[in-house]
C-alpha cells in the first residue's frame, strides 16, 4: 500500500490542502482564499476545515501526519512561525501545536521554499538527486538546498535564504534591508520596479502601451521582451546575470548535481535561462561546475503541496521506528 | 583509553605528521619540508617516512587510521587529489590508495580547509557546535561548513569554496578565473597586491620604507596599518567589508551559531575583525544574524593536523560498526 501524507500549502493568497501518496499522486485537493486580513484564528480555522474535508473524503488513518508549508521565518524545530507576510498579526504563531490540537494528528511545519527543495528532490526535477539547489523566483526569491540528501536548515531552521546573498554592494536596496541581494534583481518585485522605471523614463513605448491597461507586471515585461523590446530584454539579462553570480557562489559552496529554478519569473523561459546558462560558468570553479544541470521546476502550481508532503515523507525516513 | 588518530598535514611548504588523541592532545609531531619540486613519488615517500616515525615512536595499533589533508581539489570519496598547488605534477594522484598500500592502514583524505572546519568543531573555537562556518584567510581563502553536524561537501566533495563567492561583479579578477570573489580582497595575495599598489603609486611613505627591505608582505601592510597609515588601514577595511558581504550571504544560507576565522591574514586582529563585525549585520537578515558569534581560530599552526585528525574521528562516528 502506498504511503500517504496530508499536505497543506498555507499561502498569502490561498490555502490548499491535499492527500499525496509517495508516488507523487495528489489524490484530493481542496483550496480556499486565505483571507489573511481576518487574522490568525480565522486562518487556522480555515486550515483545519480544509484538512477535515480531505480527511473526510479520503479517510487516511490517524497515523498519517500533516505537513504544512508557509512563507516567512519558520522554526521547524519549535513549530513556530515567527513572522510571515500577508496575514494580519501573523507572528509568533505556534502553528504546529495549535494544528496538532485541532486536527488530532502529528503536524510538521516548514518554510515553503525550503520544503520546495525537498519536494523537487522527491517528486520533481531533482528526483533522486542528493545534492540539489532549488531557487524560487516569485514575488520574492526563496530557496532551499539539499546537501548529501539532507535539507540545509541551520541552528533554528532559518537557513536557505538563497535570495538574500549580496552580489553587488553598490546594487539596489532589497526588501530584507540588505543591498544588492539576488532578490533585488531577479524577483517579481524587482522586475516590476525596473519595468515601471522604463515606462516613467519613456524608454519603452511597448511597455508604456501595455501599462495603460493597468500596473506593470512581470508578465508585461516578459511579453515586451519576447516581442523584441531591447530595454525589456535588458531587464531579464540583468536579472539572469545577478542570478548567475548568486548561484555561482552556491555552486562553489555546495558542489551540486542539479539546480532547479521555479516561481513565476522562471516562466519567462529562455529570457532568463539562456543568459543564466551563459553567465554561470564565469562565476564558478570549472572542476565544480563540471556536470551541473540547470532545470526548470516541474512541480509549478503544486510546489507548495509537494513540499509539504515531502516534509512528512522526509521526517518519516529519519525516524525509522515510526513506521 | 583515549581514541587515537594519525594525522598528516601535506602542505605546499611542509609535511607534518602526528598522533592525536580525541581529547585534542598532539602526542608526537614530526615535520619536514615538502620539497614539492621533486614530484609526487618523492613527496609520498616523505609522507610514509614521517608516518613511520610517528608509528615507531608511539606504537598505535594497526586499526588506527591515517587522516591526510591537502590543499587543492580533493575528492574524499574516490581518494584522489585532482589538482593541488606547489608540488610538481601533482594532479590525479590516487593519494588514499597509494598511502594505504605503503602504510598498511586505512587512509582518509580531505581538502585542508574543509577538514579545518571539522577540526574547529571538534577541537577548536567551535567545539560542540553543530552549525559552524570556518573561513581561512591564508595566501588564498578556503573554508568549510558544518551544517547539522555534517561537513558540506557536495557531489564530489569539492564544495566549501567559501573564498570563491562573487561579492562584486565589477571587482578585481580572482586567481580562480572569477571576478570579485572574497579571495580577491581578503587573501594574502590580494593584500600584497593592494600594498604593492600603494608603494607604486606613492600613497604610503611608511609602506614604501618597509618595502626597501624586501617584497611587500601582508605583515608589512598590517604593521603600517597598526602604525596609523590611513592607506594601509583602508586595505584591511576593504578586505573586511568584502569578507562581511561574503559571510553575510553564508549566514543567510546556513543560519550558523559560530563563524571561525583563521589563517595568517586573521592575525591582523582588530584591523579586520572590527570592520567585519561592524559590516556583517548589513549583509544578513536580522532573525538569522541574531546570536551568531565570530571567533578567531584557536588551532593556528596546528589547524592542518587537527583537521586531519578530525577527518578520522568524524568518519569513525559515522561507521559505528567500526569500533
Amino acid at each position: 500500500m502506498a504511503e500517504l501524507a496530508i499536505a497543506v500549502d498555507l499561502g498569502g493568497t490561498n490555502i490548499r490542502a491535499a492527500l499525496v501518496d509517495d508516488g507523487g499522486t495528489i489524490r484530493h485537493l481542496v483550496s480556499r482564499p486565505t483571507q489573511g486580513q481576518e487574522g490568525p484564528e480565522a486562518v487556522l480555522d480555515r486550515v483545519a476545515a480544509l484538512v477535515g474535508e480531505v480527511v473526510a473524503h479520503e479517510q487516511p488513518g490517524p497515523e498519517v501526519e500533516v505537513g504544512v508549508v508557509a512563507p516567512g521565518t519558520v522554526d521547524p524545530n519549535e513549530g513556530v512561525v515567527y513572522y510571515g507576510p500577508n496575514i494580519r498579526d501573523w507572528h509568533d504563531v505556534h502553528l504546529r501545536d495549535i494544528l496538532a490540537g485541532s486536527l488530532n494528528r502529528t503536524v510538521l511545519i516548514g518554510n515553503d521554499a525550503n520544503a520546495a527543495a525537498l519536494g523537487e528532490a522527491r517528486f520533481g526535477s531533482g528526483k533522486q538527486v542528493r545534492n540539489l539547489i532549488y531557487i524560487g523566483l516569485g514575488t520574492g526569491v526563496g530557496g532551499g538546498v539539499i546537501s548529501g540528501g539532507e535539507l540545509i536548515s541551520g541552528k533554528r531552521g532559518f537557513g536557505g535564504e538563497l535570495g538574500h546573498v549580496t552580489i553587488d554592494p553598490s546594487g539596489p536596496r532589497c526588501t530584507c534591508g540588505g543591498i544588492g541581494c539576488v532578490e533585488a534583481y531577479a524577483s517579481g518585485w524587482a522586475i516590476v520596479r525596473d519595468g515601471e522605471l522604463l515606462v516613467q523614463s519613456l524608454r519603452s513605448d511597448m511597455l508604456a502601451r501595455m501599462a495603460k491597461s493597468g500596473p506593470v507586471t512581470p508578465r508585461m515585461v516578459s511579453q515586451a521582451a519576447e516581442a523584441g523590446d531591447p530595454a525589456a530584454i535588458a531587464i531579464y539579462d540583468r536579472a539572469a546575470r545577478a542570478l548567475a553570480a548568486g548561484l555561482g557562489g552556491l555552486v562553489n559552496i555546495f558542489n551540486p548535481e542539479v539546480i532547479v529554478i521555479g516561481g513565476g519569473v522562471a516562466k519567462a523561459g529562455n529570457l532568463i535561462f539562456k543568459p543564466l546558462r551563459e553567465a554561470l560558468p564565469s562565476y564558478t570553479m570549472p572542476s565544480i561546475y563540471d556536470g551541473v544541470t540547470i532545470r526548470e521546476s516541474s512541480l509549478e502550481a503544486h510546489t507548495g503541496i509537494y513540499g509539504a508532503a515531502a516534509l512528512v515523507f522526509h521526517a518519516r525516513e529519519h525516524q525509522p521506528g515510526r513506521h
